[in-house]
């Protein structure tokens, strides 16, 4: 099994990860093979619980290799400790896969700082990309939206905020499938002349971009769940707190729902006749819905699953991986990120 | 009729600004006189529009006086060229009457930083204080908090956020009652060493600061309405941002949940006898419900409405100026401030 076979997708899963080990990692790759018939695993954690976990699943079995490790990564290890086991940790390991080759991409459910720490060092960047971003995809009134970065970088410069945009068309274009995905760049008013110095140089350099992108011009908080744009850049500070508000009221809206479905004898009735109704409704606004965050402009497929996911999440994550690595999105951003380099160095 | 005149409050109303125009700022008004029997209005405007407006509510008419203005900043003006208009407009005209002491307070619907730069002008921030901030409530899962800065300060140093937390705690102390507010830092991590300079250098601030004050550290963008802590504070383009996400996402679920009831004849016959559940829900996280944002930190009570609130909106804001000036909040904040800085000063 290698990654230049024919037809075949292979993905290296960080078996230990996550808060729940490698019993829902396996199920959720379970649900994935039955998606995706044309993946293969590499399963990497500690043998004997692997193989525990892959019992009940005859199917997997047949397309996964268990890759042993003899470390795991805890949640809260710092990221310069947790590097010192790139060469004995799952992670470490499931990261070497996909510098090797061996396999297309990496999906882990463990600790992200880790995680991004290990795969800079391992993969390193994409050529002309200076730094990673976190992207992910959120819901929208119309369709979803990608939304980079999601916290890697605090603080960011205007060139760091223009190369996000590409990496996030390129995502755009392989994930939701959008021929010329609308950007916007996210700001405090829609209006020039608002917002920090950084935000205003990046949108003077997303106008003046040869690129063949549809940039267009400022968003505002709001705008990111409207879908009026495709892709939603900003700096990692702005996007962790926008991305994890969006969370917490959307946990506070379902414990209100709840609530309201429990204060009377009629709502209690109404709730049952609407109950699939609701159940549709979450699984539209569910968190596992939209799991794995692409750890974008490194050289390699390295996709975070949320610590919490359930099985079906973490096969959600092991989607984003496996379309990433179908659509080939480092290949596309380096080229658009070659191209732009030539363009300017041309007007140069 | 003054503001030194014994238990009144009396607010100065922009008449003029908002979407809407004077008819719904005067039946926001009329709401507003129901609920606090001790307050009494100026309306600035065009006095014909006003006594239009003012037919249907002969109870209000008694106790507001008619202020005339000539002009109306329209919503898209520029600050620097709104200023012009201080002496003509409705708005400027209504901040001067706070300056002047015949009103404790206003309440605006139109432009917010045309309100921000008349307001800074005219009353000048309060002694102690760099820069204004604005704050407004939002809904949790046990209780309101208090976030600023919602937008009037894009970049911000480690003093900036520490006054914020001195002006968010006084504002918490006066319109939730709560004696001691917890204080929270909006961050990208609860840990220390996560998050920019500035945040970090603010922590050890409110770590050290001599204030009697519950700071409890950082807080993450899902612990905004987790109800963890009374204010939260943060640098105006991150506040902005994530208010305006909240925003967003309460509008999705809102849609969501309406189109969910109308999928099926069941779910229909479901939300008919949930309904007055629903309204109950709405009632919970409705913006008109949150709606009044302050000015913290000028030398008056200056709260900013939603444009697009209608009258109960307006009620709510007027109810927050009404709050902030019983309960003396501008008096609170310099006395802290003054004591903070004597007791740094003779640690110097």
């Amino acid at each position: 099994m290698s990654a230049a076979a024919n037809r075949t997708i292979i993905i290296a899963l960080d078996a230990e990860g996550g808060d729940h080990g490698p019993s829902t990692i396996i199920a959720g790759a379970e649900q994935a093979r039955i998606r995706y018939p044309d993946v293969r695993f590499q399963l990497f954690g500690r043998p004997e619980k692997i193989a525990a976990a892959l019992t009940p699943f005859p199917g997997l079995k047949q397309i996964a290799e268990i890759c042993p490790s003899t470390t795991v990564i805890s949640a809260h290890e710092k990221p310069s400790l947790a590097i010192r086991q790139s060469k004995t940790s799952s992670m470490g390991l499931a990261i070497q896969a996909v510098k090797d080759g061996t396999a297309h991409g990496i999906v882990s459910a463990g600790n992200t700082g880790a995680l991004m720490a290990m795969a800079k060092i391992a993969l390193r960047t994409l050529p002309g990309i200076d730094r990673p971003a976190i992207a992910s995809l959120l819901p929208t009134q119309a369709g979803d939206v990608v939304m980079l970065d999601l916290g890697a970088n605090t603080v960011c410069n205007a060139n760091n905020l223009f190369e996000f945009a590409v990496m996030g068309e390129a995502f755009a274009r392989a994930v939701l499938g959008i021929a010329t995905p609308r950007i916007g760049l996210l700001n405090i008013g829609s209006e020039d002349g608002k917002g920090h110095e950084e935000v205003k140089a990046a949108a003077e350099l997303l106008k003046n971009c040869t690129l063949p992108m549809s940039f267009t011009g400022f968003v505002e908080g709001n705008d990111i769940t409207k879908g009026v744009v495709d892709v939603v850049v900003t700096d990692g500070f702005t996007g962790n707190v926008a991305l994890k508000s969006i969370e917490g009221i959307g946990e506070l809206c379902a414990r209100f729902i709840k609530d309201a479905f429990h204060s009377s004898i009629f709502a209690k009735i109404g709730f049952f006749l609407a109950k699939p109704a609701l159940t549709m409704l979450f699984s539209r606004i569910n968190p596992q819905q939209y799991n794995g965050a692409m750890l974008l402009g490194l050289n390699g497929i390295v996709v975070k699953s949320h610590g919490r996911a359930d099985a079906f999440g973490f096969a959600n994550a092991i989607g984003v991986a496996h379309n990433l690595a179908s659509y080939g999105v480092n290949e596309k951003i380096t080229a658009d990120v070659k191209q732009y380099h030539e363009s300017t160095a041309a007007v140069k």
